[in-house]
């Protein structure tokens, strides 16, 4: 295993070199775009006292029942459908905790998103917001939601997406690692990007994303999931047997323990996991192959017991070096995705 | 004036009769899609207690420090830019109060959304997040919003948005006005879009569509705003003189008093103002054209003084009939659209 790999490796570095990092910057042919909710379902709240509310400067001012029927749990569906898919199943974009679909849309310096490199490339992109995430909406607290959401300070990330060593709030004192890729000088535009999360929502997180595969896709589609969203997708496609054709994890988090699981339901698809540079700095916490203790190793053995097909790449090993947690927007962004993209090929994914 | 306007009615009317409701469902010729924020400014808290979080099942528990640095006030912005456009500024959509940009994305019965039809029409589109909506993120309260959010329930759509006289929490026993045009039978899908919403964020949602036209659009834009967007888009156009080349405001509310408000700024500029159905139930309160008082009938008689060119559409008295508040979803869309449209192309906004 470890030499076919090594050998995939190599092959997969030449193609790299010799096709270059981009499927082309020509217009495409778009057969559709547009978006929608799935899943949640009927929330009613009772016996609130009614509030007065001005909606706008110089309106009427209303009396506002806050109580009745919301929807809960719901999640949010870009999608972008070509006139003629190259690929033979759509692909799935979701995105990590505290962040929207807007991570595959553009990068913080401004060049083309992976959402843009994978429409090149001939896939149908659908690209999600997770419950309480940007478009999905999110729900009454305490009320709905149990807990209160948390909210990510810009010096977060510095450190846990492997962007430096030391943090300031002056940008001329901050430390970047040596050589690494993500466009630190644009970290603002990145921090805009951040939304609300909660720590009590995954169920309800998991409930809509089987929803989606399980009534949207009964085709067939790809998964390529980010962070938070990794463990999200291996359970999407333990519980939608058949529907998952593939799933690549970008430095993921959260996966089923195979001593408790059975991920035999999963055997026959392949399964992609990606991890860029900087994996080893004691001072982080979180957001690496280590954080979780031995969690995707132990994953992908698992999987690999049960005559699964993982395909494990350190980037770094790959020559391509300085990748941080945001590989979808660090300046290598491209090539980042070509490696998948040519991964994906290889795999039999594409018409 | 008054005669002017019932012909350019009569070969509107005619027009929508010869050239059927849809510009066409081919394929489009796309050079980009994709997604930014902008606007906002740092915000810092301070002294806040660290919390302790574990952000996934499994994971490691992890101590976070809420104090810090963020982004608050920015909007977001999705974005699809033809290979040729046939429009000359690109079409800004900006949506209503609780709702975010999938307003224009599809329709709660699945149909094509305005952002399709006017992609197809010819125009590059950006849909549009308002501060604290979707996936423009939005930020803590007490501590950087003053109020409390809002969240709509689904009952106070029934009478406001006009789609009937009563509601009912079981769907057998609602009653829809005769004849409207809103597909009722999908009234829980329209509610999984809704989003809360803040009463005391409105300037920092004017700001943020200020610096969006400022330095996005110096090559000028076409603004068309629903509801809450209205007041924002004509204030927007009058901050940015001679960069929106056009006003569509849908159903619009808060627009300025012109005895306070010189409208100069914006008089050499088309403004299309189009009304539903359904304008006189004494039980509706908010979200018709008489919700504000005089509120827009003094606007537009306010901009005609300046020698302002405006457009004044009720839609029944084209013939077209049954239209509610969310004039995009109802089962007529594209045929309000293509009104729209072709008043586009008669006021010289298309190539």
């Amino acid at each position: 295993m470890r030499l076919m790999q090594k050998l995939f490796f190599i092959a997969l570095l030449c193609a790299v070199i010799a096709f270059g990092a981009s499927p082309g910057n020509a217009a495409i042919s778009v057969k559709a775009v547009g978006g929608f909710h799935i899943g949640g379902k009927e929330v009613v709240i009772k016996d609130m006292p009614v509030q007065v509310v001005q909606y706008t400067k110089n309106g009427p001012i209303e009396k506002v029942d806050p109580n009745g029927e919301f929807m809960a749990g719901q999640m949010y569906v870009q999608y972008v459908q070509l006139e003629k898919a190259l690929s033979k199943y759509p692909l799935l974009l979701w995105h990590g905790g505290g962040l929207t679909g807007v991570t595959y849309e553009d990068t913080p310096d401004g060049r083309p998103g992976w959402q843009q490199f994978f429409l090149n490339a001939g896939h149908d992109v659908y690209n999600c917001d997770a419950v309480e995430r940007g478009r999905a909406s999110w729900a009454k607290y305490p009320e709905i939601y149990t807990t209160s959401p948390v909210f990510r300070p810009k010096s977060q990330t510095w450190l846990n997406f492997r962007f430096g060593t030391e943090y300031n709030e002056d940008p001329a004192k901050r430390v970047a690692h040596p050589g690494q890729q993500f466009p630190v000088e644009h970290l603002d535009q990145f921090t805009r990007q951040f939304v609300p999360r909660w720590t009590s929502t995954d169920g309800l997180i998991m409930a809509a994303y089987n929803e989606l595969i399980d009534k949207k896709f009964t085709g067939g589609c790809v998964v390529l999931a980010h962070s938070q969203g990794g463990g999200f997708a291996i359970n999407a496609a333990l519980a939608n047997p058949g529907k998952v054709k593939g799933l690549i994890l970008v430095e993921p988090n959260g996966a089923p323990d195979p001593d408790k699981v059975d991920l035999s339901p999963i055997k026959d698809i392949p399964v992609l996991i990606v991890w860029g540079d900087y994996q080893n700095n004691p001072k982080i916490t979180a957001w690496n192959k280590a954080a979780y203790g031995d969690l995707y190793p132990k994953f992908a053995k698992g999987l690999e017991a049960k005559n699964g097909k993982v395909t494990w790449i350190d980037l770094p090993e790959l020559g391509i070096k300085g990748n941080t947690h945001m590989l979808m927007m660090d300046k290598n962004s491209d090539q980042v995705a070509q490696v998948i993209q040519d991964w994906m090929a290889k795999q039999g994914l594409m018409r």
